[in-house]
């Protein structure tokens, strides 16, 4: 009978462990697969209206003579942007293209905090964006010193990051070989929102005002001496 | 009695299953961190001395003027690509770093087979390691057509994917604001090694002799008719 019992105990020891073995890796795989984002795009883009990702409530709203209705490498890309609902820390060196600037500006009128960093001896050639955003407001900062701000990265509301070799131009979308990966990887994300908060600091221009005005001022003391 | 063997059996069941997610959670995780690498370098990287990379088993055998024995971003990238055993795939927009050709050159050197996908014009310039890989023997392809391969993603062994905005060169290394990933997250590399398959089997210049033969073929029979 504690035989029979023993062997009872094992066999209902045995399926309990297979069970939760399976239920416990299902769990793992649900929680993972909810989890992490991680997806490569490739350019150049096909070219296709994304007047539909803009005008969602209206889908059919265009008549332009670009393909309609398909998916491409830039409405991937368009899309990840706009699903942004609290921020945007976009740090790019070249920042010319339209639609992405339209992406942006829309952002800010839905209320997203935006926060852009940006080379600036590109932000100064013409068809740059950059002042383009000023004027709407946005905030853009750009990088002191005589060396390129190369990065081309954007981070959304904290927790994607959209990162690659793509400038954000019409040439780097739809004429050259690029790479861009979207991901939500947080041993990814977090380093780019660690570099992004130290270079939105370093690049401070109230850092510059504040020390020339204390240079100034000290020279002003210095001559009074 | 029977009441007892339930219970134990039931208290058996619970210390089992307990167990057994707490060892396979355990497990999980040991396999998760041994399987995934993400790591994140940013530059420009401090400037230190790489030469005990390149000769670990005389470590201490440079006395050059640079810091030594200091970690940074450029002697992690550097470990990352020499780390290759057997393969090495490189796209590149612009190679003209001096220890990164030295490091290429020391993995064919050691048997790894290598594979550089270059843009052609600035594979042309003065500077370029293109032209110093081929000599030594290295299969360097160039782009074809106008546009620019953008690119700057290395393959190792067909498991790490080291991508970012960082060109191969001195100053994206020493002086600009640079980002690379490197990680063996399967859905992040396989995408790179399908498209460097893709555009290796595109710029194979055979394709366009042969077309080239085929189409003087054509002429001359033309011509003949």
């Amino acid at each position: 009978m504690s035989m029979m019992w023993t062997v009872k105990v094992v066999s209902l020891g045995v399926v309990g462990l297979s069970l939760s073995v399976e239920l416990l890796g299902w769990l793992l795989r649900r929680l993972r697969t909810g989890r992490t984002l991680n997806e490569v795009l490739f350019f150049p883009s096909e070219m296709a209206c994304v007047e539909h990702i803009f005008t969602p409530s209206s889908p059919h709203s265009c008549f332009c003579s670009l393909p309609h209705g398909i998916e491409t490498s830039f409405s991937r890309f368009l899309r990840h942007i706009l699903s942004a609902t609290s921020s945007l820390d976009l740090c790019v060196f070249a920042f010319s293209n339209m639609d992405l600037s339209r992406a942006v500006l829309a952002l800010q009128r839905r209320g997203v905090t935006i926060r852009v960093l940006a080379d600036k001896d590109y932000a100064g050639i013409t068809g740059s964006q950059i002042g383009v955003l000023r004027k709407a407001g946005i905030c853009a900062r750009c990088n002191v010193g005589s060396v390129y701000m190369h990065h081309k990265f954007a981070l959304v509301d904290g927790r994607l990051l959209i990162t690659g070799s793509l400038n954000w131009t019409l040439t780097a979308v739809q004429s050259n070989m690029e790479n861009v990966i979207v991901t939500d990887e947080p041993d990814l994300v977090q380093p780019f929102i660690k570099e992004f908060h130290r270079l939105w600091m370093h690049n401070d221009p109230a850092r510059f005002f504040h020390s020339s005005d204390q240079k100034a001022a000290h020279t002003t003391t210095r001559t009074l001496d």
